[in-house]
């Protein structure tokens, strides 16, 4: 009986890089896992993925130290992180609101049921907090992409070739107004603004459903707004709990946002994640739309 | 020379009641207009309609007194309702934001451009405020339908057979604050809230299209929420210029709040409009749905 046996679940794992910075990544669907974990492997430390099943991206997933876990067991997933030496993890990358029936439920998660219940009626912020609060509970600390990873948040400034006009800066102005002003309802994080209208505000659709319903109202005649004009704005609410679910944009955005036929995107710099950074730069080009990454205080 | 060539238009219009009670109603598509009509009729006044091409239904317009102008026409509409003794108007039934190119303008809108083109840079309730002051500079006078037709307005209380649960009411409360929180920026006037969670937020597609893209995520599966849980709220802004442009509900209405799966509808009494409200409340009964007016001050 040695040390070995007191933590059994290091036993097999010779890779496990005991007391060095593993950080556990909890993954979502979308690129932005695999982009925090090469900027995690770049500053030195070791990611050690935690595939969600049915929303990870397996060839991200399974190009680092990995695990798979369904939704629903916290339990296996804490077992997990242990045994990598993780004392830290994040959450990124989509994960809808799941249907309750699609959950595997472990134990320590059938024992913090009535907390997740609790944490369904409401807002996705809600849940993630709900959920968040069960994993810390379990000795793993969630963090914010901040520190760990700062490369993969959009920076202040016109990024892309195409610039911003002064109605296209009182279009992004207005949008950001919208969105604070939803803030305290835990709902979407993007409006779309052309000519100082409000056209749509994002709810549980998402941004890209957003967009595409600009474009058919584009086709309809209900949206009128000369085209290229109108932008969209995504940018977290006030109250944004910073470890998770902050806005993100990729090279689909843009492609998405041409279709609308609008001017640009204007994000909150600092607060909105990029994945696949020059991709989405290049999109912008190719599409002759303006990108840009805004302070968020102060409207631009 | 005598004073009916003074004025002239009246020559040929032996039926316009001289010196009574006649009031334009500026007819835009839907039901609505036809419901004022009448009400106005039950009162002892002469409705007089001016059907808007491509938006009225020729079969309520043609039932009264009328004529057709064209968008644009200010000039036109001015003359008439002179002609037809009419001193006040209102606006009523839907006209979504015409494309510039699809209005045909007369001198008296020419010279009002500048305004137009100030007003369509906006919201839509900025720009029925322009075309409201343009008409009311040429003498008519834009009046809210509260005092002449206050039946076409929802009452406070249950409507339909259904009553709505505590939990219901928690929405309702919600999806209340949401659209207040929206008030400035003149945007749309309903939300939906399901389990206190905000699923939509109505922009310039309005509120039928608002319900299909429900009932699309419940399909998807993007929205979780038990099916027979949610509301739908229509409330106008606080700010809202009550002459125009006040939320309406009618029998569609109900069957789309039906197929989004919702538990019902509440809308703020005194200022939402109802066409056909005993159709709209056996719709209710048969979708097993509840419909009740709330009061505008405190939430449910």
């Amino acid at each position: 009986m040695t040390t070995v046996t007191m933590r059994p679940d290091a036993v097999n794992m010779p890779d496990a890089a005991q007391g060095t910075d593993s950080v556990a990544i909890i993954c979502g669907g979308g690129s932005l896992p695999a982009a925090v974990a090469e900027a995690l492997s770049r500053s030195g430390r070791r990611p050690v993925m935690f595939g969600i099943k049915g929303w990870a991206d397996p060839v991200s997933v399974e190009r680092h130290p990995h695990h798979w876990v369904a939704l629903g067991q916290v339990g296996r997933l804490l077992r997990l992180a242990r045994r990598e030496g993780c004392r830290e993890a994040v959450l990124i990358g989509a994960v809808l609101r799941p249907p309750l029936t699609k959950i595997r439920l472990d134990w320590p998660t059938i024992r913090a049921m009535p907390r997740i219940i609790r944490a369904f009626r409401g807002g996705d912020d809600r849940l993630l907090k709900g959920v968040a609060s069960i994993i810390e509970d379990g000795g793993l600390r969630i963090v914010g992409l901040d520190a760990l990873a700062p490369e993969i948040f959009v920076p202040e400034g016109v990024l892309a070739q195409r610039r911003p006009t002064e109605g296209d800066k009182a279009d992004i102005a207005r949008a950001i107004q919208v969105v604070a002003a939803l803030g305290p309802f835990d709902v979407g994080q993007a409006a779309v603004v052309a000519d100082n209208h409000v056209l749509a505000v994002e709810g549980v659709e998402g941004t890209d459903n957003m967009l595409a319903r600009i474009a058919e109202m584009r086709r309809q005649r209900r949206v009128t707004a000369r085209l290229g004009t109108g932008v969209l704005v995504k940018s977290p609410k006030p109250a944004q709990d910073r470890r998770f679910d902050l806005p993100a944009i990729g090279p689909q955005t843009i492609e998405n946002v041409a279709r609308a036929g609008l001017a640009g995107v204007a994000v909150t710099a600092g607060s909105t994640l990029i994945a696949a950074p020059m991709e989405v730069i290049a999109a912008a080009d190719r599409a002759n739309i303006f990108l840009m990454g805004v302070s968020e205080v102060a409207s631009p």
